[in-house]
C-alpha cells in the first residue's frame, strides 16, 4: 500500500546525497510501511536507509520484518546501536529475534542487555515457541488486590509515558498470583477510593504457559477479547497474548492447512523454511506425499494395466484417460476443500458428514450428468462413433458422482480415525479418484465392447 | 471447547423439567459456548434453551450464529420479546442480521424499534455489506475538540454503564467532521484542564465509508489498530470499524482464497450459499471453472489423439498416463500453493518471481530425477523392458521439473494480467501440466520407438 512515488522519493534523496530529507520522510513513515518498502529494495539499499532511522523508530521496524532482514541489519551495525535498538523492541518481537539465533549469539545480545531486560528475555526463551508461553509478551499492566481506584490510576499515568499498551488491568497478589481483571469500564465508574479487590471480576479466563498457541488463539478470538492472561502451573501471572498475536497464529495456521491441502507437510519443516530456506528441507516437506501419491498412481497402473487387452483391441480409448481422472479430481478436489476448510472454520460439524456428502453427491450427479451429455456430444461427433461417446459420457458422469462422494466423505472418516483431514485428504482423494475413475471406465468399456470394435 | 458433558447436563435439566437449573447454567455460560452448543442440538432444543436466556445473553447469542439460526429463533418468539432482543444487539450485528431479510422483513424489525436506533440501522444497511460502511458500528466515543480533559472523563464515565467498547476517543467538531484521537493514555498523562483539541493526535489513519472491506482490514492489521474511524467524503464521522470485524473479513478473505484453489468461484455466489444455500447456488459457483478445465482436459485428449498411431503400435505406453499426469500435477500444484500464499501474505513479491522459479524448478529437479530414478526401475523390472523403464523414468523427471516451472510462473503471470491468480491458477495449471506432460512422454516415445517394439 505504500506508493511507488515514495519508494522513488527514498531512491532520490539517496542520490543527491540528500541526508535531511531522508532522514525526515523515513523517520515520518509508519514502521510497517517501511518494512514494504525494505521488501522491494537491495540490501545495501535497506542498510543505508536503516542507518538514518531513529531508535525507536529502528525496533518498531524490526519487528515487521523477517528474521533474515533483522539479523541482515542488527549484524551490520555497530553493538552499542543493535543494543539500544533491542532494548526497545516489545518482549515477545525480540524473544522471536533471539530463538532463531545459536546459543552463541542469543547469549552475545543478551549480555549487551541491562540485566532485568535480559533475565525476562530468557524465561521467554525457555517455553517452546509454539505455546502461550512462546507468543506472549512480558510487557502488561498489573495491581495489587488492596490498592485504591485513584492509587491505580496514579499508577497507569506513570507508566504512560512507556511504551505498555492499555488492555485490561490484571490484578495480582504479592506472589504475583492471578487474582482477577479490571475494565477501563470499571474503574471508572468506581469511586476514587474503592479497593481493586471489590471492583474487580474475579472470572477470569486464563491460559497456561505450555497451552499450545492455537488453542490460545482460538480462544481468544472466540470470546473476541484484546488480551488473554498467561499463568504458571501456581498460578501466577507470566505475561499476556494481545490480538494481534493471535492473528499471526491464526495466519500461520491458516497457512499451514493449505499447505497441507497440496500435500506440503509443516510437520517437520518449518512453514517459512519451505519457501526461502534450504532446497533440502523444501524437498524434505514436499516429497513424503508425493511418494504417497507415487503409490496410489502406480495403483492407477495397474488398474489400466490389468485392461491392457483391451488396449489392445482399441487403443482410443487410452486418449480419454486424461480427460476423466482430470475431471473427476477436479470436483473431487472442491468437495475436498469445502469440507476441510469448513470443519476448520467450525461451519462444518461430524454430525454432518451424513448431509453434506448426499448434498455434494447431489451437486457431482448434476453437473457430471450435464458434462457426460457434453462430452458423449462432442465425443459421437468427433469420432462419429455413438456408443464410444456413450461410455465416455457415462464414465465421465460416473466419474464425477464417485469424486464428489469420495471427496466428501474422506475428511470426516479421516479425522474420525485421528488423522489431519487437510493433509491427508489431497493425495488420498488425487489417488482413490485416480483408481476408481478408471475402474468404472475400463468396465464399462469391457461391457459395451462388442458394440465398439 | 464446550465440554460433552455441559450439553448433556443441559439436556438432563430439560428432561427432568429442571427450569431453574436451565436457565441458571445458561446464563452462566459465555454466548460463544452457547453457540457452540446450538450447533450441535435440534431447532427445538435450540428455540428451548434460547427462550431461557435474559436479553443481554440472548443479543450476544444472536450476533454468533448463522443467519438462518437468527430467523429461526426471532421468528419463533413473540414480537415484543424479539424487538427487545435485537435492540441489544451491537449495530453491525444487527444490519448483517438484516441485510440479509427481504425490505418487507427490514421493515417490520425496524418499525418495531426506537427512532433512532431504527434510523441509524438504516443507515449502516445503505452501504455494500463489503465496504466499511456495510461493516463499521456506529458505537464509538467521540468527544469534542473544546472539551477539557475532566469533562472527557466525566462523560467516559456516563458512558461506562452502556455496551461500548472504549477503543479510542474521536474527537470531532460540531458537524460530526473528524478532527484528531486521543489516546487513554494522552488523557491519563494530561493535566485535568487541558483542551481535548490540543492533546490530541490530528494524524489519523481513517479510511472512507466506501472503502473495500478487505483494504479497510489489511490496514487495520498491518497497522495494528484496535479500531479504525471511518468518514463519509466530508470527513464526517460515521462508524468504527474493529479488530474482531478486521478479523472476520480476513476469514472471509482467507476462505475465498482456499475456495479458489479449486476452481470454487465467489464472486457470484456468497461463499455461505456454496456449502449450505440452494444445490443451483452451489452449481453455478463450481461449474464454471470445471468447464474451463474440461476445455483444458479436452487439449489434452487432442494431444493424445495426436499420437493415436503411436498408440495402435504400442498401447503399453497408455497405463502410464495417469502416473505422469497425476504426479506432475501435484508437484505443480504444490509450487502454485506455495506462491498463491506467499503473494496473499506478502512473503512473496512480484520482484522476486525470478527467483522464486529458479528455486522451485531445483526443487521439481531434484524430486524428478529421484521419482523418475524410482519409476524407471519398477517399470524396467515390471515390464522387463529397460527402453519403457527409461522413457518413463526421464518423462517423469521432465514432467515435473516443467510443472514446478509452469506452477510457480503461472501465479506472477496472471497476476501482472490482471486477474486473481488464486482462481485461475488451478484449472490453469491443471490443465496445462497435463498438455505438456503427456506432449513431453509421447515425444519420447516416438524418439525411442524402434528400440521399443
Amino acid at each position: 500500500m505504500v506508493e511507488a512515488q515514495t519508494i522513488e522519493r527514498l531512491k532520490r534523496h539517496v542520490e543527491l546525497s540528500n541526508e535531511e530529507a531522508l532522514q525526515n520522510e523515513l523517520n515520518s513513515m509508519h514502521s510497517a510501511d517501511i518494512a514494504e518498502v525494505f521488501d522491494n529494495i537491495t540490501p545495501e539499499e535497506r542498510l543505508k536507509y536503516f542507518e538514518y532511522l531513529n531508535l525507536e523508530k529502528a525496533a518498531d521496524l524490526l519487528e515487521e520484518l523477517t528474521p533474515q532482514m533483522q539479523v541482515e541489519l542488527l549484524g551490520a551495525i555497530d553493538e552499542e546501536k543493535s543494543s539500544k535498538i533491542i532494548s526497545q523492541m516489545p518482549h515477545d518481537s525480540l524473544a522471536d529475534f533471539l530463538g532463531d539465533l545459536s546459543d552463541e549469539e542469543v547469549n552475545t545480545y543478551l549480555n549487551r542487555l541491562p540485566r532485568r531486560l535480559s533475565s525476562q528475555i530468557r524465561e521467554l526463551l525457555s517455553y517452546p515457541e509454539d505455546t502461550a508461553g512462546g507468543i506472549m509478551t512480558t510487557e502488561y499492566l498489573y495491581v495489587y488486590e488492596n490498592m485504591t481506584v485513584e492509587e491505580t490510576f496514579t499508577y497507569i499515568r506513570s507508566k504512560a509515558e512507556t511504551n505498555i499498551d492499555f488492555y485490561y488491568m490484571y490484578v495480582v497478589d504479592k506472589e504475583d498470583h492471578l487474582l482477577g481483571v479490571l475494565s477501563l469500564r470499571s474503574l471508572l465508574s468506581s469511586p476514587l477510593n474503592a479497593k481493586v479487590g471489590s471492583i474487580m471480576t474475579t472470572d477470569v479466563f486464563k491460559v497456561t504457559a505450555t497451552d499450545e498457541q492455537e488453542y490460545v488463539a482460538d480462544s481468544l478470538i472466540k470470546y473476541g477479547y484484546l488480551a488473554l492472561p498467561v499463568v504458571d502451573e501456581f498460578n501466577r501471572l507470566k505475561g499476556i497474548v494481545t490480538w494481534d498475536d493471535a492473528h499471526y497464529v491464526n495466519e500461520e495456521e491458516t497457512t499451514e492447512e493449505i499447505y497441507a491441502s497440496s500435500g506440503i507437510s509443516t510437520g517437520l519443516v518449518d512453514e517459512d523454511e519451505i519457501l526461502t530456506g534450504k532446497i533440502r528441507l523444501a524437498i524434505r516437506a514436499r516429497a513424503p506425499w508425493l511418494f504417497i501419491t507415487l503409490l496410489g498412481a502406480f495403483g492407477a497402473v495397474n488398474v489400466a494395466n490389468h485392461f491392457e487387452g483391451i488396449l489392445h483391441q482399441l487403443p482410443v480409448i487410452a486418449i480419454f484417460i486424461p480427460l476423466l481422472i482430470g475431471l473427476g479430481g477436479n470436483i473431487g478436489t472442491q468437495s475436498v476443500t469445502l469440507m476441510v476448510r469448513g470443519l476448520s472454520t467450525g461451519q462444518v460439524s461430524m454430525n454432518s458428514a451424513l448431509h453434506h456428502i448426499f448434498r455434494e453427491f447431489k451437486v457431482g450427479l448434476i453437473i457430471g450428468l450435464i458434462f457426460g451429455i457434453l462430452v458423449m456430444l462432442v465425443t459421437w461427433n468427433w469420432k462419429n462413433n455413438v456408443v464410444l461417446g456413450g461410455v465416455v459420457g457415462i464414465a465421465m458422469a460416473a466419474n464425477m458422482a464417485i469424486a464428489t462422494i469420495l471427496g466428501t466423505a474422506s475428511p470426516f472418516i479421516l479425522k474420525r480415525i485421528g488423522v489431519d483431514p487437510a493433509i491427508a485428504s489431497g493425495p488420498f482423494i488425487a489417488t482413490a479418484i485416480d483408481i476408481v475413475g478408471l475402474a468404472v471406465y475400463f468396465i464399462l468399456v469391457t461391457m459395451s465392447l462388442r458394440f465398439l470394435i
